[in-house]
């Protein structure tokens, strides 16, 4: 089984609770990628250099100043920072850019009323299986930053979920593949505020009885909707998860 | 013929030089290297970031607010816009730091009478031969920054001249390789303002020779040093070139 693991950037800012998820990443036997968000540097970046946030209809746009400040800070600072904790923690990590063995070719997002900036749009065409499977195969852990480009030297700031789905349903293709989402929650709750109402597995049907009864609701709705989709599409399982119970049961399976 | 070709900080300061340079590297038919250094982005960005130099006896140190800038620069945005666009170019480069895939594990410089901070010391031992290999042998090019790590998740600023010696040195064990310094003069030159005293070839003997003569002196009597040193430990040829003539005769070769 082929892990696929995305962290978002809630751990990415706390120098302790990356340390030992990546400890527990390092220990998951089986061939594993991780994928990561960027946390809240590159505000506290854009601040320090004085550049304002360029916000339209409340989104941030990737002007270029915001580009050259997100590559800096996920390619290379949190990227190689990651890399050099799993290095430490006897993991053979890679750290990736959508650039780097044309990992992950995508498209400037296509203006219709806003334009966004370099934001990249993805899709299975522009995901090069064949270098992933190599290293892969060969012993070393793929470590994937949001940044994609565009084959036309162009760098383009990019959804890490979209990235991990994507990523996940290409590589499904060849292998068994397991695509878990961390939360700061421990999965799906039937009550948000009580941990024992976790949901341990949710089908099509107990999704639809769910979003019915309005248990699942809002912001969730799209993130399950997609896991359904990449698990129609060959995944074998999405799991929603808390960080530190990645090699644990205590998560939601979605099958 | 593997060639592995280091450039230096004045290419990467110039837009037009940097693209049509990766343009040529990219008609290099044979497998290849590219080893870049930092240009003078690094001091930039400290002086935007309000971080006053910390230089003892007239170097910089890299304290931790340096080894975070130049991480972001070298490994995030100089790395990443140099592989951009060499996939534009048609070249599937792959960029790495010395702790993606391990590939080059240095040791923090010992302090003797100064401490010179996250600066890092390199030798053939720590270098993951099979990882380059594995790129190469299946059609990628690394595109090497100069920024390594010790294995206990301390990334540390390195000379870029020592890493693409050490890289050569250590392939060379399975490679035949020719290892090309891109500099800003055409060659090693009789007369430094003279192009056209371009001196095609130098041996050892030559080399000896030059020295008595005060052709050869100061500051590239270390890096002659070392590639002789280089040449002795198994790479075929040593070349001082300019960068729009890599793919050219026009050189100094070293045998």
């Amino acid at each position: 089984m082929l892990k696929i693991i995305k962290i978002g950037g809630g751990i990415i800012d706390n120098p302790d609770e990356l340390n030992s998820f990546l400890k527990t990443f390092s220990a998951i036997e089986s061939p594993k990628i991780l994928i990561h968000g960027g946390g809240k540097g590159a505000s506290k970046m854009l601040q320090k250099l004085g550049i304002e946030p360029n916000m339209i209809e409340g989104r941030r746009v990737t002007d270029q100043a915001t580009l050259d400040v997100v590559t800096g800070l996920y390619a290379g600072n949190i990227n190689k920072m990651i890399v050099s904790i799993l290095q430490q923690n006897g993991t053979n990590a890679v750290g990736l850019s959508g650039a780097d063995g044309n990992v992950i070719k995508g498209i400037k997002r296509p203006i219709k009323t806003v334009d966004f900036g370099f934001v990249g749009d993805i899709n299975l065409e522009g995901i090069n299986i064949d270098f992933l499977q190599l290293l892969i195969d060969n012993g070393y852990t793929p470590v994937m930053c949001a940044i994609t480009h565009d084959g036309n030297a162009q760098l383009l700031n990019t959804n890490a979920d979209t990235i991990a789905s994507t990523i996940a349903e290409a590589l499904a293709q060849k292998n068994e593949v397991e695509l878990n989402f961390c939360f700061d929650k421990i999965g799906v709750l039937r009550d948000v505020n009580d941990d024992s109402t976790l949901i341990p597995i949710i089908n099509k049907e107990l999704y639809q009885e769910l979003k019915e009864k309005g248990i699942i609701f809002e912001g969730m709705i799209p993130k399950l909707d997609n896991s359904f989709r990449v698990i129609e599409n060959g995944v074998k399982n999405v799991c929603l998860v808390h960080a530190n119970n990645i090699n644990t049961d205590i998560k939601t399976v979605l099958c």
